[in-house]
């Protein structure tokens, strides 16, 4: 089995639902991905000996998972200079504007240090950005996302409401 | 010369001062690419036409930068598969939250169509994410960056307040 | 049978129960309508098909039903010069602030492209709208209108807790 | 000379450049129109005479500017079934959020009674929309409508940075 | 049987079980009142007329509570020189920030008409309020108050947790 | 000279100058009152004292001027049964949102203490309304009040563009 | 028994159920304290006694919780110079923005008054940092929390899915 | 000269002159400190030395100022047991809503990992939560704080407006 290329880390086992549906569509798109649960403030050296292993065995775009002040993508980012994407969790009953604060934790980085970030929750966007940045240099891959895309594409132009549109 | 990588794309003239900080940044890390001013709104068709043009000239990034209801990075994710990267503008008198408009309506991108957002207004983000992705084909470039990454780092602990930190 | 004047279009299907009540209003009204639900990311080359088919065959109002980073109406709006109502879509537990994003991302479009923006998911006020606009070329649908403008109120004089107000 | 199509009401004297850019767009449009400052709250009577008395003349579309709890639209919306644009203003130094307060205040109409919103001091889209609605019974209007349309497109694809675009 | 010195003035009839709570608290403070559900935007003359009969009937007080855009208060305050109490109804699934737009609308008044404003759906409080206003021209009012405060205070020293705190 | 009625309070002394304001509006209504400036947090024993001897004096409306977390106004009402006006200040650049904080800390009281509060930085409300509330048993002071009402109606009929509306 | 050296404090009985976690952390760490509910707001003269008289009988930490207009920390920190934790509770349904009243009342105090605000809703955080601050001159319980702090580290190393990692 | 107990550190140069008068203040109280400029994100390593280093050299309690998404302070807390207070700073053009970025990303911290978060930029706030965490074991500390904040008080008694009050 080939090596994992995405690594996706979550900062909490209650991300792991939501997450799973980013693994699934990396799997539909045969990207070879890996997933841990590491939080950046509760296990800050595993995280940091994590990284530095995982780039080592190829993993070349990280996905973190994180809610509240998430500082995940940010610990990640710091650590690497692969791409690094930010998924904002929902907070639920302690979080703040539905999300509002992981979303600025996650997107607002300074300058040199860049966090890619995807929308609140959605972890679909984020496994298909990293199988996005994979694809550049992975025509059979980049092939795969155009047919997942025409499959998106097509699915609206055959709702029954769109006949004849 | 060789042809652009990564195409920078302002949806008005207001946003060149901020964006050209980004160009900075890639001719600083030998990344070819090229810049434009096309609004989604005002002219659709065109933007239509280029981000084809593009793609097929060899730009595999896109950088979109917009403000108010930012729709530039959604509206070019719509029609390519490349990794698009949303740069969200604050929005001077008439935006809201200090540019927290350009930020929602860059990031919240429905299920299927990711926008890789980064921070109000921080080109040299933007930039640098798009030669981190680059980088994972491009072993040179990924050095550069490392070099680039690591001068950072130097510049703190050589601040003169860090001395024996 | 009359051809449609007013066009709603949903984002997703999951908006099709809200717009409902719209469309309902205006068969109540009778004004000719036609309903179909495209994405402006996923189906963006159907989307400017329609328009331009839907403007050929004599729709005169578009009303676009989004949520999140609802770019729907701006982009119909950047396709037409009929005016086009949006609906902001209140976005669920992936949203933010109860639909402020999606909010923002229809209000506020640049200038020289306008948006007519009701409230998040009153779809009634969407509908009614885009009655009232038509209203001005029919003196039988101002009637209507006036009509039932004058039902609303005596709903209110007539309510019990209003007697001898 | 024709009697006004369209009346621009502002809430206070302060308002009166912003809305006056929106005035100029509708005398390059050759569409009819006239100025009120009139507040809702502080001239209620006045406002009340004021729209009988304009929609008598002929007006069909009012435009409404007011900033903090912008009642005004709401107000002229309350009594009169032709479409009303509101137009919120950004506060100053006493208003929330940049103008959230009076974006909200404007757009979050109850059911039956809508307000066609534009964004946060958009005075130009404000008269392009006014512009818009009496352009489906006026060819001649539409028709301007679409040059000035044409246009905007046109600097966008003329501008030197597009060159070759 | 004494004349209503309190107008309760709901906005819709969703509102009646909140206000509801308001009212109990004025019975249980023996100040006449009477209720009524009045819609600013779907019956502005009946509005008008309303406050104008109550004034005269002797009303010294209004409380107004409505959500969404709520003009409610500011209507009637522009209608009085008596104190009018706004009440801010959270909105709901249609509402922004758990009502923050609600709240905006009632409290952000221009200057010259003002509106006092209570919490988020404290019916309760705007009750206590419009009490405490007719309570300095009524001393036996302000001692029943003065009563009630005191056994607020009671139920705190009283509480089992608070032994010999 | 009559006793102070009205009691102005400012958190802190950079409220002085927006307060004054407020202040002059009293003086104009003839409205006896006087004017503190105490800190809720910094100086609670003497607030405590002066609420006391304030309302032993004769004082039956406090208006209380803060920003930030602001907590002057309900740390007044829970130390007095008279009403309480709560004026939140814009709070400069450690403020939150243009305010949003002062305004929320005024505003959202907890059942059983009311604050009647009105909007940021409105001193003349908060005047106005303290008049109002007085005027309910001085129909001098009542009179004064509609004919600042009535004069601020005509200036707004009398602006030079209103002519003939 | 050892006196209390942490006092929890309550603005409502509401807010039980949640700073009972917290207390229980102190439980496990062996840290003395006590717990009250009293309303900053509706016995005022109660918190007043009560703060002198548990400095007096040693408390050195003050935990505060409280939603809405949140005063409590506040009202503490201005009777006692002793370190007050600002504990903001989640508003529920009349709340605004998940929580943000309570956050921005408790943590924007003025210069010379601190609250050290953690977390909405986050009664351990409030309860460890209280420990952290007692353990500074106590090395007992810095080694507890050592303990503590390792145990959490080594719970993200054990998850099975972090095996190898 | 004894070795510092308080350590300072900024996210970044430009929010030194804003902590420099939180160092003013434990110059003041003679609390010993020492500052250093270290970006979580730039330099995690140097982070991660620094915390050791300072702990073991006696540095009991750290605060930590940074803005946008500020990390600094959770890094710094997942790092050392001893209190860290976060210093948020307000963010300037590319910050949102004031520095609301900057104050949720410090204050939301997971379980297990606080942080004592002070308002917006209030560097004298946090500089004081220090030194009073610090005066629990030092009497003499304890009574310089006191009078520090009878001083505060006498400061507002003093005030010219508060004569006979």
């Amino acid at each position: 089995m080939s090596s994992a290329l995405v690594s996706i880390i979550c900062g909490s086992r209650s991300d792991l639902a939501t997450v799973e549906r980013g693994a699934a569509l990396l799997t539909e798109l045969a990207v070879a991905h890996e997933m841990r649960i590491i939080s950046a403030h509760r296990a800050p050296a595993l995280l940091d000996r994590y990284v530095s292993a995982a780039t080592e065995r190829g993993v070349r775009v990280f996905v973190c998972a994180a809610g509240l002040a998430a500082h995940l993508a940010g610990a990640v980012a710091a650590r690497t200079a692969w791409p690094v994407i930010g998924l904002p969790m929902p907070g639920g009953s302690g979080g703040v504007g539905g999300g509002l604060d992981a979303l600025l934790s996650t997107v607002q980085m300074p300058p040199g240090v860049p966090v890619a970030t995807v929308g609140l929750g959605n972890a679909r966007n984020a496994a298909l950005l990293a199988a996005q940045i994979l694809a550049i240099s992975d025509p059979a891959l980049a092939e795969r996302i155009r047919a997942l895309r025409a499959g998106q594409t097509r699915a609206v132009e055959d709702d029954p409401l769109n006949e004849g549109a």
